[in-house]
């Protein structure tokens, strides 16, 4: 059953569209050719001349579809799955905002039980703990009063609980111990982002050193650069590590944008949603963790001061509104949803391009860059 | 007389360093060379090897050796030249901080005496009007009562006054005006700088388009970049015109400096003194413009306020700190004092470079980097 054609694709590979076919066998892509000849028992599926790009990558988001990831059910995890697929979104990992111990723990379970089910959406590939060793002057939606200091225990507790599915996690510098802490936490297979921080330049920038890889919805909940205090920000632009940005136009001014892409080299700039669960739904009064946001005209924020918290975007906008900003055309851009996102967390192995061996994750887009159909591991998700 | 070969040089040419002669007549070389033969009449000078890089060009001073620009005359003016040649400087342009008119034409005066007088020191190629198209807010050290909004004639009177040496000039993008009159600045043969401004990302990007060339000492006295609103900033560092930098460790943090060379690459960042008179002598109680300035370890603070108030930096430490700042070699960081402020102006057909057909504009620098000779248009000057 699992055994697929995608025909008469206009396929990206190596950084250009080139017309193929796609031969798809249990999941994984075995073969890109222009002469597929003659294969029985393949379903085959023609997607006459449309762009094939990966599927993308969402490496920071909390929710969709009334789904808060804090109190999201194995099933409610499905849901979002299913939604997230028919953006374009192949792969996540569900970001746990900073919760209590018992909490966490609970989300854990959820996710464990998700996993052991058969899913029809994207594939949720691990967990993004944001929090809880976060800088209470940047905790933007999380409970101050669960903010604490690095502890090892703990998370080698949610880790064993993940069985390893601790996938990432957002520290602030600045939090006692945190740049000391940082070996630990990528020995226990943790790729460390550093956000929700006004730390200064020099701690900012020797936990880059000790090995922090990408910053957590770069500029937003950050201090800001100055000439004489470059802080987090400027120790964020200056190195190599990858830099989450939240692609809606609200978060990051265009220019901002541009900015990035220019600083760090398209390779180094990551597109995440940041969604939450009004994401997909008409504007209203929904929740983030514990907070209660009001969404008007798309943009969330909390309910008790304004601050922005997460957004409604998709996959499928980031990638059209980075088309929309940067002027760029769509094989360049869309690494921002791809390979960099996976590259990041170690996993360009396995997704992130359309290469023989990886997993058959597909995102079919017509000439408007809608989607027109999603494959997670060769499977088609229907609408 | 002006006939000359510096032997054994280590040459900086085409971006590295190359053991060469270099013969030298009238001011102007005209080989380099890794034999000279047998040349009767030319004075020969052995650098034994040692390095010899282009000239510094400094686009932006008020002074140095207790002489204040806005209030030099051709003699002091002299004065400042000797001194910025000592320190491997072999081109400048005064830059005039607002003043009233007729200070300024006195000042314009003075520089007419100075060019028509014989000079030993570095060359002064034209001045720098710093305003007084200038937004309050963003004022420095210029006269509040002087700023005004753009006036053509008043240019094109100064224009006439120098016999078309005015080069360069500092403008708000957000005084009212200015975005529709930077093309007849450049009319008059005026390369336009944006800079001491809050300006909004839009109305700084619009006067780049309208062809702003560089900023003025990017990031000092210029609004910060926020990700909502990139201005002034934000649209300098997104555009690709020149910026000039304060390279004292002061005005901008090394991390700074190394951002800035990373995002706008090495071959756009101009390296500027903003010296004033306190330059080469001890701390003190000095003037810069119509201010009373302190100085105090070297950094000069406007006596009413605090606030800085140009530098006590000279080119050649400059040239260390970049080297120091940015861990890149000579051959690299070279750029920034020699190339980049020719290109900017539109001068690299003449000075910028160690290049046959060009000014013999030459600086021996030994291991350490101590500027060991300086010659301006093949005349040594000497200490």
């Amino acid at each position: 059953m699992n055994h697929l054609i995608i025909k008469n694709g206009n396929v990206y590979t190596d950084g250009s569209f080139k017309k193929a076919d796609i031969i798809i066998k249990d999941g994984i892509i075995k073969e890109i050719t222009s002469d597929t000849g003659n294969l029985e028992d393949f379903e085959v599926f023609d997607v006459n001349e449309q762009n094939i790009v990966p599927g993308f990558i969402d490496v920071h988001t909390h929710g969709a579809v009334n789904v808060d990831v804090n109190g999201a059910t194995a099933e409610d995890l499905d849901k979002i799955s299913y939604f997230f697929a028919l953006q374009g979104t192949t792969s996540w990992l569900c970001s746990i905002l900073t919760d209590t111990k018992e909490q966490t723990l609970w989300c854990i379970d959820q996710y464990n039980k998700h996993k052991n089910q058969e899913c029809n959406g994207a594939k949720l590939m691990g967990i993004h703990l944001e929090g809880p060793f976060l800088a209470p002057e940047y905790k933007g939606a999380m409970p101050e009063h669960l903010l604490i200091e690095p502890d090892m225990e703990l998370i080698k507790e949610y880790q064993t609980a993940a069985n390893g599915d601790v996938k990432y996690i957002t520290v602030s510098p600045e939090v006692e111990g945190i740049p000391d802490c940082i070996d630990d936490l990528k020995e226990l297979g943790i790729v460390v982002a550093i956000g929700h921080s006004g730390a200064d330049y020099d701690i900012a920038m020797k936990s880059i050193n000790n090995g922090a890889t990408s910053a957590t919805h770069t500029f937003n909940a950050m201090k800001l650069m100055h000439q004489h205090f470059p802080a987090i920000a400027g120790a964020v632009l200056e190195s190599d590590i990858y830099c989450e940005a939240i692609c809606d136009g609200r978060h990051l001014h265009p220019g901002i944008v541009r900015l990035l892409i220019k600083t760090k080299g398209i390779d180094k700039v990551v597109a995440v949603t940041d969604s939450i669960m009004a994401t997909g739904l008409p504007d209203g009064n929904y929740k983030l963790g514990v907070n209660d946001v009001v969404v008007v005209d798309g943009d969330a924020k909390l309910a008790n001061g304004g601050a922005r918290a997460g957004s409604t975007l998709t996959t499928i906008n980031a990638l059209k509104n980075l088309m929309e900003f940067t002027k760029r055309p769509l094989e360049e851009v869309i690494v921002l949803l791809t390979k960099n996102p996976a590259t990041m967390l170690g996993l360009y192995d396995k997704i992130g391009s359309i290469s023989v061996g990886k997993y058959a994750d597909l995102v079919v887009l017509n000439k408007d860059n809608d989607v027109i159909a999603t494959f997670v591991q060769g499977k088609r998700i229907m609408k």
